[in-house]
């Protein structure tokens, strides 16, 4: 049977399972990226496994979401994150130096191979045939110690792209056409392929835009095959070598397949507050605008901004509306200075913004009370610009810069007042990037070689493997239905700390008893206790690392929330099930002892442990877990096992130097 | 007797008094200008007069304090201000187009013109002699509404330039040099008027270095003369036809003259963490430096920016420093990028911010914990960068940028390594000035006829005429010393209310006595009851304008702290002092009653007012007020009596049309 390119790329990495949709997957990973944001708790991680360095073949550390630097935590963190960069052999991407996914796409994205990071957006480079995953941050760490990948395989479905793009269409507008039909659940489980004879009518940064914003369709990845137009767009960044046909068998099978005819794909725009909130702009025209911006890792490359400074030139924004420019890589923004396009876009009445992430997360540029913002970023969930409540609409460069003139939402089609006889712009390739080393930090040039931390950067521990015996004290007995918002509050003046467990860890509870922090540290180890449904809520993976800093070893609840037991799995604390009688007898301050040999046990597939209270009576508690998943409880948690695993040379970890 | 420059155009101007130092006169102002964080409130108070439209014969609105748009607050606060200017006639220049000082010197500023602004650099054109004063709001209000400015006299210093810069040293270092010499109070209740053969061999550019910094040194203001200088400049801005000559006589008389030999200047630095904490830089040489910023009203323009640039092409930044560089306009950015200068500095590792205050206030690339920051700013205060304990150092564009490339501090002539034979860049006058009318809307292109508030933006209310009767309950009986900051807080979560006082007035002396906003609220009218030394502290005037908002009529102390003092006349509360007996006997909850006619009594000229206390006892309470503070008393405060001036055509203020 012939393959899929997904197929082809996942059978070149698989290191465990098959390759049938469902079933989980490890795959080895190439190349890892991961930003400002999501980037110290994954290298304090690191710092937290003991490896001398990077395992994979490239990294990179990019600084992109708060390069405003307003408050002096983000500046430790981006000095953190290069000392980190320099100590351990990654790439450094200074502040300023664009967006994750663009300066990615233009220094290291190549076909065929395979790329994680913890930020969303990562399927970015798809467009140029790289099979690119966005995962969490603890996925980051593991795979750059050398460990696996571990993913559902997913669906391959089929985007047969036929015809051509008409006057004023765009891939923003593709994209948004496939929003509108399948949802933003449209792609869930999903790896979206790009086929057909529409495809050799897109350069890479259309391509980019769609694979970019395939995320909002909630697919695992999107990807384009490699071509003539793959060549071109590697030699104009100056990296041909890294080209490698790509493309499906001819008897490729395909989970579905939807056609999409470039040729009546028409202007589109998303309405508040949703990306797959689709229409025709000109069902929205004649709405009043008051802010544009061009921007963001889906078009804020120089072919984005291109079209618009084409439009604006010799004319003027409207007096009522703010256009702003976030260029998307600072390579972006200075190919825009050097071929005068800058200097004509302020004198048109545009600003421009650092190359950041910025206003697509609500930092920056936070729309007015009532007002509409028109945008060409990739998501408009409401509230997400910084104000409740707002008005944010997604669309393409184009129709962008034509509310920027009107003053109102408008299809360009219907600018022929202010344009003149003025035609598509279209899409021309940028030529001649320049890459400069000087923000872009190579590891053989690394600034630091030991890590520099502020004082709101912490320290990552790591578990011992577990024991054979685990008695202690029930720290806390809490009811059914306890969120990972009970154990980690996620309002910003907690989550500020998120770099600094010990701090944090402080507050590891205290929705439900303030005590709890310092008992548990004063208890030197200890158990949780909780009704039903522990653990439901939010993925985040603070409300395992936290009670584990604090010193529990295990939870005894009625159930478990699905991703909150991975995440006591990950963080070697102890999940156990217990019945609703025993769950009624234990008080908190009780003394509880497992029976059983508890390393032993978890090694050897045992699912029944026998726990002694007090001295007075017994219990039975029930652990439910995967081969891998014992694995990595027996070894203290994914990091101590991930460290294991380096050390031994096995799995597919390369050896340790 | 000759007279001084400063002299010439106060002589003018005057409207009141005489110009004998230290006593008050009354001046006409031609021009105000007013900024992003202080004109919300300068607007509602204009709105409170009543009037149609400003009475200056200029008056501009500037967005640069908040460009950044953190939160939606300050956006609305951008388009009440949009709206303000289009209502009443003042230019608008739109959020981006840079830091008012600048703007106003390259569009506006006229030699022998005043100028009043509220924000405390507006001295900076008295580079081109203009006579410039930085004011509070209110001033400002009442200004626009046709009223005189009062200020004490100040001396006139004369500083006496000899010789001409050497090589690498710059205008910046003069000013430097002279607050070593002089100090951060070396100039209260001066101007500084420059004289000398040193005159002419600086440019416009430089001398708008040294007058912003004058106030550094605390002066009321600095001026230079007009010459052929001012001319070339005024021609490049193209606004010949605002040149007049501006001398002072030959036999002018100075309170002082300082010499400074232009010779005899070397590169010069403050230290942290104060503007006259001034040496050579070689004896600051060494230190290791993590960032470098470029801008300010100080030190933005694009004469200030090219040498950098100069420096930099064909070399990098220190990869361990960061470089940003914020030019203080647009145009400054635009002529940047049209010569080419901009892609430049991008390739040598420069990230460019917008034109804004941004960092120089502390928003926006706050620095790092521990480590070094140099600026070519005009203040580094401890802790004003963002973070405490900050190490900021001011300096030249070119002892800046010297130090980014080396990543230390070194003075540009110990740079030779780096820089090869290259030769100080010196100063180049920016040639073809672009002027685009998109952000900077005229009254007669203006978008709005109306204000536009967002929701944190309330109206300021104006007090009718003193009545004939006083009475009312006692409603908050306070000790000795209570201060500004106990009748409106200055911490952040209360201050970013300060545009809307019937939010902001919910605070009012909460720090006292929770409760007391919404009794006095509930009371209608009624006193204010202290000890000795009611309102020290800052001159916060919200802390008047609040209590008169809650009804409050009158304040009874032993004594007043000056400036809350004439708060108080200025919002028209009436403030009478008791003496310790009464001070006793008065209780909270009290019903107090004048039983004179106040409203007479105030005019006439009376300072005793006999007091009723619950128709039980009487007291005598004393009104120390000069002509003008009665006046402004009666009529219901300053601006209540600006009004009733702009209505009656009397005073300095212009018929209201």
């Amino acid at each position: 049977m012939g393959k899929t390119i997904t197929e082809k790329v996942l059978d070149d990495h698989l290191v465990e399972g098959e390759l049938t949709p469902g079933e989980e997957i490890g795959i080895e990973i190439d190349q890892v990226l991961t930003q400002d944001t999501t980037g110290t708790m994954v290298w304090l991680q690191f710092e937290a496994l003991g490896l001398d360095e990077v395992q994979t073949e490239l990294a990179a550390q990019y600084c992109d979401h708060q390069t405003y630097q307003f408050d002096f935590k983000n500046t430790d963190d981006h000095r953190f994150l290069r000392s980190a960069a320099g100590t351990y052999g990654a790439h450094f991407s200074r502040p300023g130096n664009g967006i994750c996914h663009n300066v990615h796409k233009e220094n290291f994205a190549a076909p065929g191979k395979t790329l994680l990071g913890s930020d969303s957006h990562t399927p970015t480079p798809g467009g140029l045939g790289q099979l690119a995953i966005g995962a969490g941050g603890l996925d980051i760490t593991v795979a750059m110690g050398g460990g696996a990948y571990y993913v559902e395989m997913p669906e391959v479905v089929n985007i047969r792209l036929e015809g051509e793009l008409g006057e004023w269409a765009t891939a923003k507008d593709v994209i948004l056409e496939l929003l509108r039909r399948l949802s933003v659940k449209g792609g869930v489980g999903k790896v979206f392929e790009y086929t057909g004879p529409g495809v050799e009518t897109l350069s890479v940064p259309e391509r980019t835009t769609i694979t970019n914003m395939g995320t909002e369709l909630g697919a695992t990845s999107s990807i384009f095959p490699t071509d003539e137009r793959t060549k071109e767009w590697l030699e104009e960044v100056d990296r041909p070598e890294d080209y490698v046909d790509l493309q499906p068998d001819d008897d490729a099978e395909y989970a579905d397949e939807i056609v999409v005819d470039l040729s009546e794909i028409e202007p589109m725009i998303a309405e508040p507050s949703m990306p797959d909130n689709v229409v025709p702009v000109r069902e929205a025209a004649g709405q009043s605008v008051e802010q544009v911006m061009i921007g963001s890792c889906t078009n804020g490359a120089y072919e984005d901004i291109l079209p618009a400074a084409k439009m604006l030139e010799g004319r003027e924004v409207n007096k009522k509306t703010e256009m702003i420019i976030a260029p998307a890589s600072k390579q972006a923004s200075e190919m825009l200075a050097r071929e005068g396009w800058t200097a004509e876009l302020m004198a048109a009445g545009v600003n421009f913004s650092e190359a950041t992430c910025g206003a697509c997360i609500g930092i920056g540029h936070v729309p007015g009370s009532d007002t509409v913002s028109l945008r060409t970023f990739n998501r408009n969930f409401e509230g997400r610009s910084g104000i409740e409540d707002d008005s944010v609409f997604l669309c393409s460069p184009e129709v962008a810069t034509a509310a920027a003139i009107k003053g109102e939402i408008v299809d360009p089609r219907d600018l022929a007042d202010e344009l003149g006889d003025m035609e598509d712009p279209g899409f021309e390739l940028g030529r001649g990037y320049d890459r400069h080393d000087v923000d872009l930090i190579a590891p053989d040039e690394a600034v630091d070689d030991e890590l520099v931390k502020g004082p709101n950067i912490g320290d990552v521990p790591l578990k011992d493997p577990l024991e054979s015996n685990l008695e202690g004290e029930v720290l806390l007995r809490m009811d059914d239905n306890i969120t990972t918002d009970h154990i980690i509050p996620a309002t910003s003046d907690i989550l500020k700390f998120r770099s600094n467990v010990p701090k944090l860890s402080e507050f590891t509870l205290s929705r439900v008893d303030e005590s709890f922090a310092q008992r548990a540290l004063d208890a030197d180890g200890g158990f949780l206790v909780a009704g039903e449904n522990y653990g439901q809520g939010s993925s985040r993976e603070h409300a395992a690392l936290c009670p584990m800093y604090l010193g529990v070893e295990g939870v005894l609840a009625q159930s478990f929330a699905r991703i909150h037991k991975a995440n006591l799995f990950n963080f070697g604390l102890v999940p156990l099930t217990i019945d609703e009688d025993d769950y009624e007898r234990i008080e908190q301050g009780d003394n509880v002892e497992i029976v059983d040999d508890v390393g032993a046990g978890v090694r050897s597939g045992q699912d029944e442990f026998t726990f002694r209270v007090n001295d007075e009576w017994e219990g039975t508690a029930h652990l439910d877990a995967s081969e891998r998943e014992r694995e990595i409880l027996a070894a203290g948690g994914k990091l101590s096992w991930t460290k294991q695993q380096a050390q031994d040379g096995s799995g597919a970890a390369p050896a340790d130097d």
